[in-house]
């Protein structure tokens, strides 16, 4: 599959604020550099993980996803360092959907230690395919209205 | 230390290209995620390795800018993703200076297949830290002129 | 420093059995490799996570170990494997001392799903070193006794 | 897929030494931990790199063996620590067959820095594994005599 560049023009801002979810991580002493401070794929490990854990809370849990042929694979992402972390911080990332575009969406990730210290900001840009069965090819498809539907808190 | 906020104001076009620098990797199965695709953070400890590559290139290899109290952490990092790699597949990423700021720079990655095909590019903008001695504090530094000139191709 | 070998006359039972800390970890989809199952290098990830978890339960956080210089790298570590761990998997990694030897100890790691399925064991051996400040020579010592006592069940 | 214990008995010397690899790895900068030495379940990845670059050498790529329905999971794995690597270190894993059980198999690895020092050795267990087709069962079966007859050298 070749990821179809998403313009900015694909980009509408929501109508309603989303639903949002919440990811605890703890900085482990292997997730630091020489420098005593968080390697910084580390954050993105954590945005990867706190978008699932999103669509796990809106009722879209990792394996039903899959089970259904459904995946978002990413066309960019993007990350703001505030502050650095060092071993033993207690973290949270709230992830909540920025936009929705024809066939993409934008998820928004905030990294906050737990006195509320901001540490990173960050978004993924991912495209919403389908498969029709294991070896059968990919499709981008339009994000359906009834996935949108369960982002909007009720 | 706290990330002073680099504005784009900051940023000025390069007087002459900069020196490049080539990195190595192969995708390893462990890179990769149940999708049998590289794992996109994976692409950003490819980066971070190649941004102290292209400072080994021009003389500055990790363990003497250590040595001289010499760091350069992140303020931000962004990615886009054309085609997605597999396990096996031979990669390089070239990188250079993008722009020097007054106290920071942007280092631009670019990860093409052994074929030459495009897979992802990217950029990291860091900022110029000194340290005199263990325990000190940080501090924020314009770019020295001699490390600049140092990417100046002979 | 070069790591001294740690003979098998080196281990001792314990005479009491050993606190236990608890570690919990969700299986990420970035844990997970092409065969859809957790990457085996994200145990050790786990089991050091753990490690550092047990000294903080009984009160020697990492960041207190550093600031009194006092390190524990490790001299060899195993695991068995008894199933396979999936993304979503709820895990815990019990831990605790297996033995203490005289400069050496034993943590002994066990993950188990929520369902209470082993997934895996595993031990580290680790070496207790100290260092009189920055840059200065690591030396390997007996663990302290009073480091030792922390861990007997009160 | 329960994986069935491997008992000693299980273990034969082979009648001929085998066929080794070598792969190459530099230590990155985020493979090392605050200590500024490597983290250790680096090593485990390079291991499982380096497996599956053993198995490429003899005609055995990753991508082939998965289009058969070959796998080869994991029953156990250690590894023994000799000499703390640093950032930059340029190291050598050289992987060999130690022997074949009845349906596992155990590879033994070697890393080294390029000016020979050891820096680790340690070994996998792993089980062959066959799956005839997406979504049906894995079975354990014999290492094939064909396959073992590709690790003698000729």
């Amino acid at each position: 599959m070749t990821l179809a560049r998403v313009g900015p023009h694909d980009a509408r801002p929501l109508d309603s604020p989303s639903i949002s979810s919440s990811c605890r991580f703890q900085v482990a002493w292997g997730d630091c550099d020489p420098a005593g401070i968080i390697y910084y794929p580390t954050y993105f490990h954590w945005f990867d993980t706190a978008t699932w854990t999103l669509f796990a809370t809106v009722g879209l849990p990792i394996m039903v996803m899959r089970a259904q042929g459904r995946m978002m694979p990413l066309v960019a992402a993007d990350i703001q360092f505030h502050h650095p972390a060092v071993p033993g911080d207690q973290c949270e990332v709230r992830s909540s959907i920025a936009r929705w575009g024809g066939k993409s969406f934008v998820v928004r990730h905030e990294a906050r230690r737990a006195d509320g210290k901001l540490l990173a900001t960050g978004s993924e840009t991912r495209v919403w395919v389908t498969q029709d069965g294991a070896g059968q090819p990919l499709a981008s498809e339009p994000v359906p209205d009834e996935v949108k539907a369960l982002f909007v808190p009720k």
